[in-house]
């Protein structure tokens, strides 16, 4: 059985994204998972701003996230962004959100998932794209 | 039995708080959680500013959101903050998020929930303040 | 001569705004200046919200910052926002940030000018629509 | 005579980034400008974060930005930063921001500078490094 499509993204952590207790600002790791998710579709498809410029918005609907460990400042991040489960009018994603230290070794920070739904400009419920879904179906992960 | 502590704050969604989807960015619903559960702390003890300044940090370990509806720009959004549990070394709490119409009905938006831990300005777990789960254990709620 | 249309608005400083240095991240004055212009937008005509939805978008085309002091977590700012000059095509704005202390006093902490043009959905430089660059030109300061 | 020393530095932006106006929020380059002055630091000395260990802080005491063109979502965008002036207890930055199109066409987005102060851990002024001094005045130019 194949596994399932995931994908695999580094950046640091920005001073921007700290608070005053000197670590990343708990909200800040949503958009961590979101540069996981949309390189995972463009990966697969292509890019969400595509995607949106033909009218098909995802909208998350759930998020869950568990703090393990603070990313730090300047912190070489990894988000490991895996297809969690399809359907017709949805997705949803899990993430590990990993620090790289410079030996190469990581420690788990956050674990995270969101679910999405499909929907119109107008706001409205609908399918996700065909060309969306069976990419999503088929695909297979990194290794 | 007393109702769970609870508190209630209202303020408007900022330009700044949405994405090009027309609407609040997901992520930005945390801070007004923050926003929230640092009102009830203010009022059923001191200002949170002043808890950390004595060396006391509540640290996020965990946060779920599901979003029911969107909020836009400019939206009065009353978010209600309830103690759900307090033990030596944590706290959580549980969010509702509205918004508030120009006649006064409202819709609810985003139910939320965090666990915070305390931790020192070292990162090491300790026990919360006995003022502030004094504060909690026998503070009620609004109504 | 009547002095120039200005508001006044207060609010405290999150704790989402911080950075690790302790104090309000630079960038997040911004946002502040937008709240002050928004409301002086609104006292004097109606929420920017609904010149938005008659299409009419005003873009920030200039801004500079002057950092004096530090705002922290949980102070009580004020931006006092005052309109500087209006043409038919742009809008441009000042604003004096300050703390206010408990017995009232207050620090300077920021001064800042924003320049807007008016733009339509498309991105195209429009004029101001003349309800609004009336108000402008009519309006008087608060004081 | 030799070039300022400079640096470049490149990313996507975000969808986190954009606001209702369909583009990237006019606060969001002031990140993206600290992005590429710390890049140009830790090219001449060290990382910023080390630099913090030490004690020393940079604080930005001005910024200006003109707006030329907006950033849209997942635009690949890169910021070029220049050191313009270094005195024994301030520094300050140059950065020209542009959108690099899929043939490699640049289009400039925002021109920037700002001004930052050394300051020690109390926020009282002191003056930089003098490696880092030294690497600001010996440092050229990548090009």
């Amino acid at each position: 059985m194949p596994s399932p499509p995931s994908c695999t993204v580094e950046f640091r952590a920005r001073y921007a994204e700290t608070d005053q207790m000197g670590i990343v600002y708990h909200a800040n790791y949503l958009p961590w998972c979101e540069i996981g998710r949309t390189e995972l579709i463009r990966r697969l498809w292509k890019s969400y701003a595509d995607v949106e410029a033909e009218g098909v918005l995802l909208a998350v609907t759930d998020a869950s996230l568990r703090y393990h460990a603070s990313a730090k400042y300047d912190d070489l991040v990894r988000v490991v962004t895996t297809l969690e489960q399809v359907r017709s009018r949805g997705v949803s994603f899990t993430y590990e959100i990993l620090r790289v230290d410079e030996g190469g070794e990581t420690k788990k920070l956050v674990s995270a998932r969101t679910a999405l739904i499909a929907v119109g400009r107008d706001g409205a419920p609908r399918t996700l794209p065909a060309e969306l879904l069976q990419a999503f179906r088929t695909g297979t992960g990194e290794s």
